[in-house]
């Protein structure tokens, strides 16, 4: 294996382009740091797989960036951060670092009643993992947490204002506005992009995993001493599994600016190529 | 290869539960056939994906299917019938049946206007099969494809009623409503389950490729002489890529009675193991 160093870029995998909100967290707070970026777009989404479905396809994803030289992975996807994070850290002789941990230490020093929401996918939800994480910061703060699968399809719809992604919202969220908490985590990378629908919806304070993570990522660096000194010839560079067209009309906005180097590849090969 | 007889099952395959909807039809059709069918469930929805990674996912689906001994097979799904009809058809040596076909045929001679619709997903829309194949028929005939992305996150979220359905289908179908189709075709197996919500938005006679389809089966099967005599021991046997769980769920919805028989599979591994 390639011997790390503070030269090499930070990967970073989602399931398709939500994980691109955190990248522009990433590169807004490390605009020096090259990026590697993988949407596993021919597998997306994540959200309604079994954990070990997604455990399978984050470890495929995990070693196509390894493959590519990284000194640090960042999962950018809350479903995958929330039942393959331990299982990538054992496996990577990188740091790793998932949204869901810097997610809930946000929270849990937000709330001031003690009581937080979660909204996520059906496998973030189920999995509990930013309960556990929560609790493990706060035993005394209640976490309760709300799947809106639904919210993920109207956002690639582009559905993102008016009376259906409002009613939806409502549905899903109606319960959280009337039991006393004090704030909510946008558990899933897509969220942020219906903030305003979702504040409307609750009117209470929002947590959004993304800029969390970007600040943690550069904590890591830093205490590893990997930071990137200088800022010349930076590079971003994207891969998907599916033909890169939609990924890259709709990451643009995502992102918030043009996609340029993209290819498609197969992580399915990268288990058996890359060689630990 | 085995040798193909009578007594083979059907084999049916679809990217999750939508094509359970056609299976209730042979079923109902054929009650004395044996039938396999795989829901890819690890990699659905289908109708987002881009062609190439369709026709990936058909191959080794149809060769999981063959591995098992099938006498004919079954694409219960609009989005890979559309895309990779023609590549399967050339790759087996059994017959296969798709959903569009059937689907076509009953449009054809249902419209006294000339002026057909279809509904379906983005890729089953953007392939334009439903349209080339009403043409080949009549050329006269008009066709209008609306892709409405939304409605299969709906059905599988159980939505089906209300508020939220009635207005996404008012924003797709409005439309169709005001350009003189007088027939529409229900381009995707999910939705059936919403056929009154659809009725609702677009008051015209809706055409259902299930029904068409399972007709379609038993022609193919009579014309080869292979309808299986005998009702004793019927079986009926359910594979899927992700854990059973959900599908079992809501697949008894879709399919109207029990999943009893149920297995887990990675159709990945067929592609090596299956000689042809």
């Amino acid at each position: 294996m390639q011997r790390v160093s503070a030269e090499m870029p930070i990967g970073i995998f989602d399931s398709g382009i939500g994980g691109l909100t955190v990248m522009k967290e990433i590169t807004r707070l490390l605009p020096e740091e090259d990026i590697i970026y993988l949407g596993d777009t021919a597998r997306v989404p994540y959200g309604i797989r079994s954990p070990e479905t997604v455990r399978k396809y984050s470890l495929e994803n995990a070693y196509f960036l390894m493959s590519r030289g990284i000194k640090i992975l960042v999962i950018a996807c809350n479903t995958s951060s929330s039942v393959s994070l331990d299982l990538l850290s054992e496996k990577l002789p990188v740091p790793v670092t998932g949204v869901v941990g810097p997610g809930a230490r946000a929270a849990a020093s937000a709330t001031k009643l003690k009581r937080v929401a979660v909204i996520g996918t059906e496998t973030t939800i189920n999995s509990r993992a930013y309960e556990r994480a929560i609790k493990e910061i706060d035993d005394s703060i209640s976490v309760t947490g709300v799947a809106c699968p639904l919210f993920v399809p109207l956002i690639e719809e582009g559905w993102t204002e008016g009376e259906v992604v409002r009613l939806t919202a409502e549905k899903y969220l109606s319960p959280v506005r009337y039991n006393g908490v004090d704030c909510l985590v946008l558990g899933c990378t897509h969220y942020p992009i219906i903030k305003d629908v979702i504040e409307d919806a609750v009117k209470i304070r929002l947590i959004d995993s993304a800029a969390e993570t970007a600040k943690e990522v550069r904590r890591v660096l830093k205490d590893a001493g990997m930071l990137r000194r200088s800022r010349a010839d930076v590079s971003r560079e994207f891969f998907v599994t599916d033909s890169p067209g939609k990924f890259v009309s709709a990451g643009e906005r995502f992102l918030g600016r043009k996609i340029l180097n993209i290819s498609r590849i197969n992580p399915e090969k990268t288990l058996q190529v890359y060689s630990g």
